[in-house]
């Protein structure tokens, strides 16, 4: 299985493996989509639920959609966001009407951040660096979830749809604010579904899938098949700089953030754990342990487009023409390019933020 | 106690008593309250929670709310909902900011009626009804729950507010739909002093002492003490035609509701348990056992506001000189009478009901 996931041989770790047999994942294959990105092609996005019908709208030409949030919680972003907006851009590219909501409600009552606030972010930053990241400014909806009255009236009603067990055994733990921003998401999951039927594609990461599940639950019980399932694309966490399964800004030494300095960006990427061996000599002759080394990991999932050139990167480190100072050097480059290349773009769409397709409600 | 809570001797039942100790209420004393209404100087009102700041408030002319909800599942409504709406009166002509709020999204939510079409039956018949029942239409305010994103802002914060365990120990079970309402409810509850701190009296049925005791808990817990705990007013059910201690649709032959036909409430009326002898020789020598009597009850409740004509009657029957059936007919005369009274002034609101004072909302 680890071949198909990743053509570079980055283990599928046990965790993941685990996650798809767990949760009932489909493993994600790229070829029913057409050109896939990045992400799709090098085993960082594995693993989906009912992606069929997603490739089948694509080929078919027929309507759906795909949907994110965004957190107003820092004026930040991480990388995992980074590929969720990679994934919808694609998606978005290939025919899917997209929507991204500011979760301000549940900014709000998880974490402190008053509405305006959560607004004043969403708008001075977060908007503009997913534009920045891909999405097309006039293809993209936008609503803040507090205004989204049909969605928290949905909210109420999925509420009823779910015994507090059944919560429980999807979330681990069932507190009440917990269930009144999950019910919250699963509206906005379906909102786009309100006034048309069609599916949809939820990029997210594995630590969002219960969302996706209480989602799908809630949609079989409702009448009338009122809704499709939605169907949902799971990427791997971006490994920290030193090795350990996710980056978490707990860590921020080993954490790269958008935006950030790309001088001190560099500095992290230069402490990084590689495969690189213990002395040249060795590498030369060994060559690097690439399933190891975590700025290959970021050349391959983050800064390098072109498959033969990251082929060829590939190929020369494995036999050890390359070294490790060579390959951070290269990332290090790369990083400051994407930053300069991102805070450029970021000023640029801050300016258009009104001009933006916010759905308006009465 | 029972003689204190009740002039006219009916028992204070078991489960009055063990509520009162069991939810620590206030046992109601009319004596600092001016002017006490009908239910409030015959025992129907028994419990409160700090009552007192509300007597002070009226004394000394200090702002304060009264605050109830329309839950427009049906158009009708029973006689515990005028005992609240009474009470509300009484509230209001004393000086209290009266706030309605039209709890559509819960009826949305829990019963399945449209928000249209519960926000059609708090127009043409809830609303009126309230003021038939005697609420000044100038100077009452009202809402939809489904319009008012500020309570819905406030009912995430409030879940955030309280444990699953809590939440167990108030109502004796936690199913997300509950939670929902029951946070949303504390946001209703709360509302008049989200623009200012002021104290605030709920009256309500003792099946909704769990939202003051949520919302109370819920008061203590919030930072820089941003709202006075909401006082509360409990009254007795009707209770049923048959000696039930509480009236209920389900039996709908012991049962008033508002508005019904007269000519078949007084058939029930002629029907009810009475404290009559099962002779009228014994009768006349022993009198009616009035603490039983169900039509004695209605009288006093609900149809006659004259203490010193109750009195008559209380005497006269007790004393065996009237009967079971003079007094079944009095009970239909005057139900009658209240019933035509309503219909004409449930018309007449009717008319009226676009020009009220509704909270708009941006």
């Amino acid at each position: 299985m680890t071949k198909i996931i990743d053509p570079y041989g980055t283990e599928l770790v046990e965790d993941y493996a685990k996650a798809i047999k767990d949760f009932g994942l489909e493993v994600f294959m790229p070829s029913p989509f057409p050109e896939p990105n990045r992400v799709m092609r090098r085993g960082v996005v594995f693993a989906g639920r009912d992606l069929k019908i997603i490739a089948r709208c694509i080929k078919e030409k027929k309507p759906f959609y795909a949907l994110s949030g965004i957190m107003p919680t820092s004026e930040q972003i991480h990388l995992g966001n980074k590929i969720v907006v990679e994934n919808l851009a694609y998606f978005q590219k290939h025919g899917a009407i997209t929507f991204i909501l500011v979760a301000d409600l549940e900014a709000a009552a998880a974490r402190g951040v008053s509405l305006e606030e959560g607004r004043r972010r969403a708008l001075e930053f977060h908007i503009p660096a997913y534009l920045a990241l891909g999405l097309e400014p006039k293809k993209t909806i936008f609503y803040f979830q507090s205004e989204n009255k049909d969605v928290v009236h949905f909210a109420y009603e999925a509420a009823k749809k779910i015994t507090l067990n059944e919560f429980k055994a999807i979330y681990g733990s069932a507190d009440p604010g917990r269930i009144m921003s999950a019910v919250t998401q699963v509206g906005d999951i379906l909102y786009p579904q309100f006034k048309e039927r069609m599916p949809g594609i939820i990029p997210v990461g594995l630590d969002q899938d219960p969302h996706i599940r209480l989602t799908r639950d809630i949609v079989s019980r409702m009448k009338k098949k009122r809704f499709f399932a939605p169907s949902s694309l799971y990427h791997k966490y971006t490994p920290s700089l030193d090795g350990s399964i996710k980056m978490s800004k707990s860590k921020p030494e080993s954490c790269i953030s958008l935006p950030e300095d790309p001088k001190a960006v560099c500095k992290k990427i230069k402490k990084a754990l590689t495969g690189g061996r213990d002395t040249l000599e060795e590498h030369r002759k060994l060559g690097a342990i690439i399933e190891k080394d975590m700025v290959f990991e970021l050349l391959k999932t983050h800064l390098i487009e072109d498959d033969a050139e990251l082929n060829k990167i590939y190929e020369e480190y494995k036999a050890g023409r390359m070294t490790s100072g060579e390959i951070k050097q290269l990332a290090c480059d790369k990083m400051t390019a994407f930053m300069n290349d991102f805070n450029a773009k970021l000023e640029k769409y801050k300016k258009i933020v009104k001009d933006l397709n916010f759905v308006k409600f009465s």
